[in-house]
Parts: C-alpha cells; structure tokens; sequence
C-alpha cells in the first residue's frame, strides 16, 4: 500500500499543501490558496485602521482558512485516502511572529486587540522595528556578544528580538497580554499538535540561539536592552527546542477534525521556507550550495567546518542537514529587479510586440538579449534595487547603470541586471572560499531556475561552475514532505534517516547548464569591473547612494 | 513700404526659410522641406551602394531642391514681393563639407563620381574621419601648433582638415579632381552669389584659422601629416574670407532665376546654425551666454577677453558678436537623452495611459516628474548617453544613473536625466568662471526652451541664474534675416551695424525662469555629488566607461 505524506507551504501571499509519495517523492497532488488579507501594509483591512510606515502584517486566522482548505482538497485531488498520510510538515516565510494566549488562540482573536496592530503575525518583511534592530546590534557590539559576528555582524529588522523589542515598546499591552510569542510556522505546527516547541532553525537563523554559547541571547544582554526584556526567554518564547526532521508530536483528535487529517499522524519539526529545499536538493555532501532562486535568491551550503564568515547570514550547527554546519546567505532582490524592469523600463514598441506574440514581457526581452554576446551591450549593473543582503549587509545602497548610450535598449539593461545577480553570487561563493569554506557543487530550484534557462546558462558562465537544475516545481513544499517522511519514521513507512528520505525522494535533476569557457573569459573581465564598483559604491569609496537616501527622505518627509 | 529678409536655416535633415520683417523682427511666412535623400548613413540611396561604419552623407541636389522650393514658398505664403525682399543670408550645419568642381558643380553630379561616397557631402556627424582626427591632434600637439589649446585640445573628426584627409587618403581621385572642398554653406551662398568665398566663423571654429596665427594651419604643419596636403589650401581652399554681417556678393541673374529672388539682392556672410542666433538672441554684452536647447546643446558666450579655456570647443576673435572673443561649449546630447528615456525605459500602463490621453510620452513623463521636489527621486545621473563634448571632451564616455530601487519609475530617470543636462550646464560655466571669462545673462532658445517650462526652470534651480527664453520658435532662420539686414544696409532699408539690428529685430522675451533658493540649496548638494561621479568616471579615477567600450567592441566585432 502506498503511503503518502503532506508539505505545507507558508509563502508571503498564499499557502500550498503537496502530497508526495514517499517511495519516490513523486507529487501527486497540489492545491494553493491565498491569504483572504494577504499583506496589510496599509491598513488593518477589517477596521480601515491606517497602518504606520514600514509595516508589514498578516491575519492568523488566514492561515488556519488555508490549511482548513488544502489538505482535504489536496487529498481529494490525489485520490488518496487521509489513512495513508504518514506525516505533515510545514515551512515558513521567517521571521514572521505573533502574540497568542496559553491555550493557543492570537491575541487579534479578542475584542480587547482586534484594533492593536501588534496584536497581528508581523510578517518577514514587516521593517518598522529598524530601530530597534540598529540599537539591538549597536548594543550587541558593545558588549561583544559572542554570536554577533556569527550572523554577519548585524540582526536585520526582520529578526526575532527586534519585532520583540518594538511590541514591548510600542505596544506593552499587548507583549502584556500575550502568554507566548511564537513564530508563525511554530504556531501552526502546535495547532496540529496542541502544544508549543521551539523549531530549532527558526530560533537559531533569526533569533540567535546558539547551542555552543548557551542557546538564546542572555538574560544580562536582553535586560540591557530594557529591563522588562530580561526575562522575555523565559516569560513569552518557553517550548522545547525541537530539531529538523524530528517528529514533534501528533495530530490531535481536534486539528484531525479541523484540518482533515487521521488523529495520530506524525508531526514534523517546521522549517524555513529558505532552507527546506536542504532535503529536496539532495544536499548531502561538505561543499553543497543550492540556490532558491525567485524574487530573491536564497543560497544554502553545508560544510563540515565552523567558520565565521563575515558578510553572510548566518552559520549555525545542524541548522541545514543534521551533522554539519549550515551557511545562509542570498541577494535580496533577485527576480524583482526582472520585474522592475519589465514594468519600468520598456519601449511602447515592445509593449504592442508582447501583446502581438502574446508573450510575457520577460520573455520577450530574454529573446532578444539571448541573441547577443557577452559584453556587446556594453553595461555593467549593481543589483541592489533593494539594498544588499551579502556580502556587504547594508539595506541603504541602491541600485546602479554604466554604459548607457543612445542605442541602449531594455534587453540590453536586463541583460545587466540578470549578469549582476550572478556576479553577486559569486561574490558570495567567492567571499565563502576566501574564507576557507568549500563551494563544490551549485543546485537551483525555484521559479526562475526551472523557467529561465538564459538566466541559469548566464549563472554557469559567470560562476564557472556547473548549474544542476532541479525537476520539481514546487521544491519547498516537496522537501517538506520529505521532513514529514523522515518525522514518521521507517516503522511507519517513513525514512530512518536524512540522506536516505533525500536519496529516495528528492528531486532528479532537470538539467545541467556547463559553463561556456569563451563566455566566462568575458565576464571574468566584466566581473573585475563590477567587483571595482561594489567596492567603490559599497565600501565608502563613495557614499553617494546613502547621500541620495538621506536627501530623498528630507525631501519625502 | 515695409522691407523683408529671407533667412534659409539648413538642418540636419530639412531646410527652412523665414521672411522676416526688418523693422521689428516679426516673422512673417515661414515654409520648411525635407531632404528628399535626408542623412544617407547605410547606404547611397540613388544606388544602393552600402557604406562603411560610420559614414553619414547628404545629397547636394537635396540643398538646391530646397533651396528653389522654400523661397518662393515663403514669399507667397507672406504675400510679399520679391522686390522687397533686401538680404538673404544662410545659416548651415557645420562642419559639412563637399567637392565641387571651378564652376561650382558637385563632384557627386558627374557619372564618373556619382557612385563615390567621397565625392558627396560629408555632413557634420560623418565620423569615419575619426582616425585622421586622432593622428591630426596628436601631429598637432607634437609640434606644439599654436592654434591647438584654443580648441579644447582635440581636433573633432567631425571638423574640415580631417574630413579632407580622410578623402585624400582613401579616395585621391576625388580629391585631385576637386578643385575645391567647401563648407555647404559657402557653396550654397556661392550659388546665390556666383563666386566663392569662405566665412569666417566655419573657417576659424571647425579649421583652426586663427588670424593672429596668420589664418589657416600653416603648409609645415599640414605637408607634416601628408606631402599631399601641404598645398591644400592654397589648392582647395580658396577664396576671400568673409566675415559675420559682411554683405559677400549679390544674387546673380541665373540664381534670381532658379530661385525666385530678384538679382542685385545682398547675399551675406553664411552663419554656423548653432552660432546664428547671436543677434536674435541680442548677445551684445560681455558675460552673455545664450543656449540654443534642442537635441544636443550648444552654448554661445562673448567676452572681451582672449583666454584659452581647457574643455571648451574654442575661442575665436570675432567669431560671434564683432568686437568680442566668441566662446563655443556645448552638451553633445540633450534631447536625445530624453528621447531615448521616452523609447526605452518607460512603464506598459504609461504607454497606454499616453495613448488615451492623446499626450507624447515626454509630456506624460514631465508632468509626473514635475509633481517631485528636487532630489525626492534618490538618482543622480551622468548625461553622457553620447560621449561628453565640454568639458571632458571625451566621446568614448557613456551614461550612468545611481539610486535606483524597486519603486524607481520613468519620471525620476527622466527628471534625473534633465537634472543632469543641467549640472553639465553648470561645469561649463563655472569651468569658464575658473578660467576668467565672465557668464552673467544666460538667454535659452530652440526646441526645448520654448516647449518645456519643467525643464527650464531645473536649470534656473540648478546654475542659480535666470533663464530668459526668447519669444522666437525659429531662432536660427529668424536671426539668419537679422544678418541678412545688416548686410543689405542702411540704405537699402536695412541697419548699419549689429546692435541696432538686434535692438530691433531680434527676439523679445517669453519667459523668464527665476531660481527658487530652496530647490537651489538642495541641487548645490546634488550637483556636488554629480562632480564627484563626473571626476571619478570622467577624469581616470576610473576607465570602466571604456573598458565597457572596448569589450563591447570586440564582442561586435
């Protein structure tokens, strides 16, 4: 009898649950919805409340809609009975966080809160707690806290305590209120199995729990921040600390209910929507990076070796694949630089030929740009549209052109902006070397991996590397399933361990993109070029971009 | 009885004619007509014959075509006789040059040359010259030829002697059967007149004939490049110079006939296209400058001091207003900046929202644009789509734009790239104010000072000066007939001198665009930024503007 198990996906706009089979990882099934509030950055949709700058929230209740809806309907479309799921697991955006109750029920549940935006999730990209974030790092600085330099020298207005920090200050009432703050993907997790834990990943990739140094940040350095924060640990993030690929609990009679699903399934410690696709990729060996590759671009790697490498994300211990040390690092702005120009930066001529040929712009403009050589457009990007996340951690650059002249056309800037992401990333690879951690092998999934063969020929050259493209659409989800079979176990039809769930379930490869060696002579010139202005422009050589940023806010404000 | 002068404006790709009424300037009729070969840059249309790079000709026949089209068009549309009609003066693009034969027939015209690219007229923008350019400046600075420093220190490929060059090397055939090489503008005016004679202005800006240096470039230099050459302007470059105002012959019997004016009329000195409007404008007085805005910019200074000032086109004694040094700068892309923004990097939802409201797309973009406070678009651009002409005199430079992010539009590059022209515009003017030549007026003519009051007023915001625009939308015809005037003379009805003329016929003023202090302020600290861009790319902090070149170059190959 076959058995199956459920990935369930958490993006920023909707959810999807895959039902993989667990010999082969085979997708059966997939059925996606999105959120009914989506983002609210504007407003608290249900009460016309204005929401502040840089906000970012979701409803709770959204999430429960979603997983409500797919898993039956994901059942029903493979036409396999909820008996045979031998496990589900979740994946998440991160950090995203809200304030709940003992018994689990979101503080924006109750008429007391339904009005208090604090009361809501705070999504990832929710950046209203910069401040706190900068004074956060400032302080961790001063003191020397050992983990600082182990997430890149700087926590990101994202992260866990900074999102703390702001609801205690902005809004003590409710950090009062809540019995717990809990990550989305932790929350949901325990909404299957009626208790909270702590999955490991989440608290240590954003809220620097680092096993070596004691786990969480101290109850001193929290304290000198703000006095009530001292015991935030203890007080609102109680749980158990639970690992990837552990079985965290069952499915209660009640979420059965609720949800779908047979009471007693196996539950599996939840994982980051970046670094799920660990198992998906098949990424088993020292020296294995695999790339995400979308709006943004996420690069994992593991290695055997624990070094600080400054500029990236974060290390941590069995943070990726359990028995080595994980490296996050990414571009924050991948794919949105494709769409920018798509939507900013094209001729009313190619507006009426995409519509004639029927054809999405981006397609249409890779056409074109495919035709060409490397270097005859004559132009050099700096893909930092949105800042940059690695190597130079620094969200006030911006984005830049060289080489214009009056026969530039938009292939040609797309072009560029596609040759930058690359040399971005082998900035990364580079700067991961340099440190003395290996960069064997490059795996990429997600949207642009499996759409975009220019773009990953493109990645191959610049990278010198061979670009091993995974067949599966919907990686995340996918490798969830796989946690949740590793989470279920060999007794239950399920995988003893990780690298033989990955080795039987993971993706094939879909194709493999070698770099052309005539190509790569080029944009080694071109990368020289390019690394001359990351350096000038990111490095103080001249700080024009900050000085544009602090006049455009003067003149915005 | 009212009194009129015919001004005929050659452009780059049509001619013009306007009469113009010599008491108070007012332009009566005005008839245009395109060159039926208009810029012949791929191929010699008549037979298909393809040119080599770089290589833009135009048809002598298209000149007298227009020539005997416009004239009495305009004369009918006034409802003016002929016989009232007191001066004709040409105004031409420049350096545009041709073979003509003793009685002034074009080399072209023959069947022995007609299928030869170098027996036609090369037109200003015929860059193949290039390399006899290179070798002439550095000949020129080897022997330290006085003459060098006055014109910015770099012979332009689009001037006369490496024009000449070029066809004495790849074409002596043409060369030993012309007997003489003429600016378009003096055999135009030899066709009305019947006699050569060379203008001043053509001769001294684009020929290096400097009168304190004893007028052309001397046989030594020129024997030095070529053996061949060192006669040459005894052997091709006849006739008297001629010189701004000065009436240089009348109409002849035959050319009353072929173009419908009456013989005996005063023919005067031909003008530079991007000089003429000296008198329209009424620059009259040391430290005024005066902008003619359209496609590129060309700007126009008098001053009774003789200083060599680095970077700009040159410096020549009475070269503009008789009685001053006549100072020539200039942006070699202004417009077609803006052109190429509208064509090439605008939204989807623009193109139609332009569509709907019947508006060209520079419109659309300015009236979003203006909507900003200066500096609230985060960008700084470097206007150099075209190469930079003063005062960097580079034209292997490109463009850039810095600050992007993912909420850039097309507005804040186009107000970025008008910003830019403008902050060009101020490194000329304060190169001259280093250099002890006075600015003190600035006046703006052409297509954009008339049309665009956005763009106007950045550049009364940005070189703090006011901006006075002139009333006429055909600066260079209308001041064409002002010469015309000054030509023909008192007795005829005309004037006697200069200021009078332009007292009384040049244009009165439109508009005048007053600096406002606070957008003042915050351009000082953008236009700080836009020089250190400028230095850092332009003055060999660094070459990647071309390197990019280079690598492009090879990739086309």
């Amino acid at each position: 009898m076959a058995k199956y198990t459920l990935g369930i996906d958490f993006g920023s706009l909707s959810g999807r649950a895959v039902l993989v089979d667990v010999k082969d990882g085979r997708e059966v099934a997939s059925v996606v919805m999105d959120y009914p509030h989506a983002v609210m950055d504007r407003e608290l949709c249900d009460y016309g409340i204005r929401l502040p700058a840089d906000f970012a929230l979701q409803h709770p209740q959204d999430y429960l809609d979603v997983l409500a809806y797919v898993i039956p309907n994901t059942l029903r479309e493979g036409g396999v009975d909820k008996k045979d799921v031998i496990g589900v697991c979740i994946d998440f955006t991160t950090c995203t966080v809200l304030p709940v109750k003992k018994d689990l029920t979101p503080l924006c549940f109750s008429p007391e809160f339904e009005k208090n935006p604090h009361a809501y999730v705070k999504l990832w990209k929710h950046h209203a707690a910069q401040p706190y974030a900068d004074r956060y790092t400032a302080r961790a600085e001063e003191r020397k806290e050992p983990w600082l330099p182990r997430f890149g020298g700087k926590i990101s207005s994202e992260w866990l305590f900074p999102k703390i920090w702001e609801t205690l200050d902005k809004a003590p009432e409710v950090y009062d209120a809540a019995d717990a703050i809990i990550d989305a993907a932790d929350w949901m997790t325990a909404m299957l199995t009626g208790k909270i834990t702590r999955s490991y990943p989440f608290a240590a990739y954003k809220g620097e729990y680092v096993e070596a140094d004691g786990g969480w940040p101290s109850e001193d350095f929290l304290g000198s921040l703000d006095a009530r924060l001292r015991t935030v640990v203890k007080d609102k993030l109680y749980g158990r600390i639970v690992y990837v690929g552990e079985k965290v609990g069952e499915v209660t009679k009640e979420a059965a209910e609720r949800f779908g699903l047979c009471e007693g399934t196996a539950v599996a410690c939840p994982v980051p929507d970046a670094h799920v696709a660990a198992t998906g990729m098949k990424q088993l060996q020292a020296g294995d990076m695999f790339g995400i590759l979308g709006t943004s671009a996420c690069y994992m790697l593991i290695d055997k070796v624990d070094v600080i490498v400054p500029g990236t994300c974060g290390t941590v211990k069995d943070g990726l694949t359990p028995g080595f040390y994980g490296y996050e690092s990414g571009l924050c702005c991948m794919g949105d630089h494709f769409a920018w120009l798509c939507n900013n930066a094209v001729t009313p001529a190619y507006v009426k030929e995409a519509e004639e040929k029927g054809l999405p712009m981006i397609r249409l403009l890779c056409e074109k740009a495919a035709k060409q050589k490397p270097g005859a457009h004559g132009l050099i990007a700096l893909n930092w549209w949105n800042g940059n996340r690695n190597i130079l951690v620094d969200s006030a650059l911006s984005g830049m052109f060289v080489g214009m002249n009056l026969s530039t056309k938009p292939e040609d800037m797309l072009r560029a902006l596609i040759e930058a992401t690359a040399y971005g990333t082998r900035t990364i690879i580079e700067n991961y070397r340099r440190h003395g951690v290996e960069v064997k092998s490059f795996k990429a999934g997600g949207g642009i991996a499996r759409k975009d063969p220019f773009t990953m020929q493109i990645f191959a050259d610049v990278l010198k590397m061979d670009i091993a493209v995974a067949e599966s659409k919907q990686i995340p989800a996918m490798s969830s399933g796989i946690y949740a079979a590793i989470a279920a176990g060999e007794s239950a039809g399920g995988y003893a361990d990780f690298a033989t769930a990955a080795e039987a379930m993971g993706s094939p490869v879909h194709t493999v993109y070698k770099p052309n060696p005539e190509a790569s002579a080029v944009y080694d010139q071109l990368y020289a070029e390019y690394m001359t202005l990351h350096d000038y422009f990111g490095r103080g050589g001249n700080n024009v971009m900050k000085k544009l940023r602090a006049i455009r806010e003067a003149q915005e404000g």
